[in-house]
């Protein structure tokens, strides 16, 4: 029951994000609000297990919320997967008093989390704070636009030396299963190809695709390759192959790298973050657990946590089809 | 009927927005896949009525996705209101056999474009294309996301300065009618008090919430004015009145003005204005006319133009609840 | 003598410039590199009088180099102008057994801190922090290259709009006596007139230059305002005898303001600030009082606070025929 | 003699950078202003040999200013390396009544062009348009300064996922003779080391620092790495190194890549571009040769191409002095 929460801790785990230091706040700001105490836990999950802790007020998240990363530190946990670990974790919550947790972090902190909440019925809810945007129920993640911006941003600069060589650059961003960064920034890069883990193009249908790309007048081509692609995991294998099949190029790689996961977060995450972190201590004051707090058709919503983790990501084949359509 | 068509003509209209050239860029090249001709309008109903047109293949649209304005220009026509003028604009049409069009603009440009279709029976499809995000039926406008943005890092900007000095910054947005820039960029910028168009906040509730989060320990103040606000139109007078009933803070008024329409567009936008243009494309075939092609959770959506440009805007009461949550 | 130096004060004064967190930093990490102690002061020479000091390590100025604003605020202080607040201020220095100080500011700071070591014979070293670039004595000051930056990026975003609507746009930038700003950025927005304080263009040349420029097929114009230039003084009368007098464009105004004093540092500003403080440390061990650190053709110079004060602001004629020559 | 030349040709050659299309619009409109036609010569050198040429008015560079590359495109020329390829280049400005050349480039460039004129006695001056700051003679070359902002923006962002998870990131920057982009934006990305060409810290070093940053409290560790480096060189066996003997950070690695060539140029940069393009053509009514156009302590200068092309870099040991305080 609500009534009985007066401290709420908060942590942020798994990868960071940008946006993830206003998702604190607003979690923070909300506890104050609301008349609740706020606990920040450094280091995740594995902070939690060691107890690192720090009571924070109002103040204490003054001009974060347009800064990258996350001040209060991210880490994977080995120890959270064990019995032992977990059993720390709680101790360290019930001495401090924590009636209630809100973690931000993907789909590895809320299978964590939900594993928790059955061994300990401990009230959490999770923020779902990930620049993959692979998390099932919510239409965005906290982090996502503003990755998509980076990759934008960078695709941009790179298309300038591309023109002005008439070079073929091979662009690497972040996407090991979703392609959802890859063929959103491609589309607003105005990419030739798009290369995701969802689809498998083939080798040969791409060597063909650019060829045709260069007949109809294109004096340089962007292709962008989700890290988890089947051709495109092996980017410098691509790239030869390109180079041997393909005269019209001079071919280049860049890959992104983790420039994707930091950056002043967009207007977008950070009215995002602001919401969920509201609604997490909304959902905790009437006594839900076990969920996360999403977005859906600009509402929030209370998802379960096994529904969350769900997460076989179904790409857009509309967006596939503008993507072939506006590369013309 | 849609096997009729054989040649569009696009143009952009009204005030410009960020992602325009995005737009006609998806359009032109929607009209080369399915191998129709494209002819663009220049300086929207105005250049109409001058015929001032030209071809558009695939290659001119070019490096433009990224970049700021519309390359089509846009004006306003006062001669399109007339009887006179849409014949002219009529004649041109038919004379370039030109047998339908895409206009992107806001409520303005949806209403001239409802008239001519009624007086002449021409096929027109629309895309929501303003900063203002103040058009139904569609979540997004093209444009407002670049906006909120542009924004979030001006103000950002000024809460350097505002808190190396202890200030308070009246900071006017754009808004006449409409305070979504104002709620969600205030939001997203950390901002302590927010004046929109669709809330009285009056003087006195302003100040006294002020010197309430003075006395919380805040060192500086940013309050973000939507330009159409009751108490935030005359801004100069409400810097004074602060400055007569707070001695807490310097009072300094910034008015952002025209850089909030330009800039490169986000990504979102990006992606948006692609999608919309080859779904405006996709209308036309379909046989559909008078209607704007909008985003709704995600999908593209044909949305009436008569419902289109009912626009009482309405703000959404959570997102005020979270703006005044999270400046706690 | 140097070796009698063992703990020395850091503070910023008058207005704010991007890049005074950077010289902050070098300031305290170039102490604890020579193994000196280092007192921050809050709020400038206001802070002196009232004692409002902090010790500060090499770890509490971390993530500070990217930062706008000043971490230890600025303030103007009447009070210092006064002997009583001077003699406060140098008991708050002994008491604090402070040594030595650094002062990073402009020309009212430079000439408050002479004043001081002229009456206490302390040693002090200034800093030129200022966005205006008009100090006597050295190339550049801390603040103005990022201000270029921000002021070029914001007329970028005009342009835009200005292209996208046959608009001309008045836009006025800093610089009540020094037209650096307006000239530097002017040139590099491709600004079509810029008026400055050291140059008196006349309201008719303006308008013959617009018409020629206009009629040479220019569809847009900018001209950029320095806010103390005479007849751009009063905008709005400017723009509105525009308009009388030049039927070719739409006339908008757009005051910049406070945006020019934020935001991230360049490169530029963090190196240059980075080597001044580090030259600042370098100064007080050798012995030095009373001058200024500078940057003269890329090598640190010693500039006596009496020359950095001279302040004619000299413009640069070459500039102003580049501007003339790059605008045809 | 200068009252000959009535025709003035203008090319970009070698790798691109941001600013030369401000320098070729500078050029163009330097011509306008005196009277001389221009000529735009694509693809460098290359396209002076097939005579890709084409008549440039001054509205021909609208709206460039502002944009990375060069849009008169750009190349490496084995042809030019031959007496025969020199001889076609040769006939084809011949053939276009073409009096003198601007060539804006790097060391390759001047040296071709040297070349060029003692064949021919043709007058041709060059300005400096390359990220690398390696020209002698000239205090920046364009591009320089947009590179290092570009640079230490992707540091910044590297820096919030590094310090979110406690990681130690090498990140490799442009530089395979010259380590002034490491060195500078090292600085001002306030990275804990820096490896450059120029020196060589050895692997033992590099790791005994890194410790005791470690050991003073830093939770996180950058070490910008220019690509020439000896042992960054091979920066993913210098990663392993470092995984061997340092226990204390996970250790990842970016390459920074491409991007440092792109995006909109600075003001610095559009400044400087605007400055060297108008002294060429004064150069060249001067009835100057064989000289590079380049800024020293802020005024123009003319370095004959065989100073200009010496280019050992000679690295400010006061910079490395700087890095090291800066980062304790």
């Amino acid at each position: 029951m609500s009534n009985t929460i007066k401290r709420v801790a908060v942590l942020t785990s798994g990868g960071d994000a940008p946006g993830m230091n206003a998702a604190i706040r607003a979690v923070v700001r909300s506890c104050a609000y609301h008349n609740l105490e706020c606990v920040g836990i450094y280091r995740g999950l594995q902070g939690l297990i060691e107890g690192d802790f720090e009571l924070l007020g109002p103040r204490s998240v003054k001009n974060i919320i347009n800064r990258g990363g996350t001040f209060l530190k991210s880490a994977r946990s080995q120890e959270f997967r064990t019995k032992e670990g977990r059993q720390k974790a709680y101790d360290h919550l019930k001495n401090a008093k924590i009636d209630a947790m809100v973690v931000i972090g993907g789909d590895g902190t809320f299978t964590g989390a939900n594993i928790f909440i059955n061994e300990f019925d401990f009230p959490i809810v999770g923020l779902p704070g990930t620049i993959d945007n692979d998390i099932n129920g919510t239409d965005f993640t906290i982090g996502y636009d503003t990755a998509l911006n980076t990759v934008v941003e960078a695709i941009d600069k790179i298309r300038d030396t591309a023109n002005s060589h008439n070079r073929l650059f091979l662009v690497e961003v972040m996407g090991r299963d979703a392609g959802d960064i890859a063929l959103n920034a491609g589309i607003g890069a105005g990419a030739e190809e798009i290369l995701i883990p969802e689809e498998n193009m083939g080798k040969d249908r791409l060597i063909s695709s650019l060829k045709r790309s260069k007949k109809s007048g294109k004096s340089s081509s962007i292709v962008v390759v989700a890290e988890g692609d089947q051709i495109g995991k092996n980017i410098l294998g691509l790239a030869d192959y390109i180079r041997k099949h393909l005269d019209e190029y001079e071919v280049k790689v860049t890959v992104l790298g983790h420039i994707q996961r930091g950056g002043s977060p967009s207007c977008y995450d950070r009215v995002l973050a602001s919401r969920l972190g509201v609604g997490a201590i909304d959902a905790l004051l009437d006594g839900q657990q076990g969920v996360m707090i999403g977005i859906s058709h600009n509402k929030i919503v209370r998802v379960p946590f096994e529904e969350a983790i769900k997460g076989e990501n179904k790409i857009d084949q509309d967006l596939i089809r503008v993507a072939d359509i506006t590369s013309v």
